[in-house]
């Protein structure tokens, strides 16, 4: 079955889309990236190994249950060419 | 015209596939990864801002142009989900 949409979900959307296809100049997308990947990128974030502070302030309050529920969310999302 | 085949391309592929689709555990998809994106990747990981010490030592020798050449082969390749 699909994940159930994050709670979380939307902070990420504005910028990285609830598709995963980014909507801003410089934020990556996300969509059917790997899942280990996606998990180890949101850890490296929170804790400031990825210094990005937009990314830092974003994951800062989420426990590590809640980040993984959206590394799912975009791994399972299908890439789509049009928002390239 | 899609871009020529970067002579630099063969050691990103061991990680990342020539594809662009991620061959072992940790590496990420590149394919359809948006072009700004990878640009300005490769050159946080060359100067190590993205402290990676695979990355750095492989982007390290290469130069800008190069590094050009290739986040437009990634930008361009098409995810597949087999992949994933």
């Amino acid at each position: 079955a699909p994940p159930a949409k994050p709670a979380r979900l939307g902070l990420c959307a504005a910028c990285h889309g609830e598709d995963g296809m980014a909507r801003i100049p410089g934020a990556p997308n996300l969509a059917g990236q790997k899942l280990d990947y996606l998990r180890e990128a949101l850890r490296q974030y929170r804790d400031g190994r990825r210094d990005i502070p937009v990314m830092r302030a974003a994951t800062g309050p989420l426990t590590d249950a809640e980040l993984d529920q959206l590394a799912e969310w975009f791994s399972v999302q299908t890439p789509s060419r049009a928002a390239q």
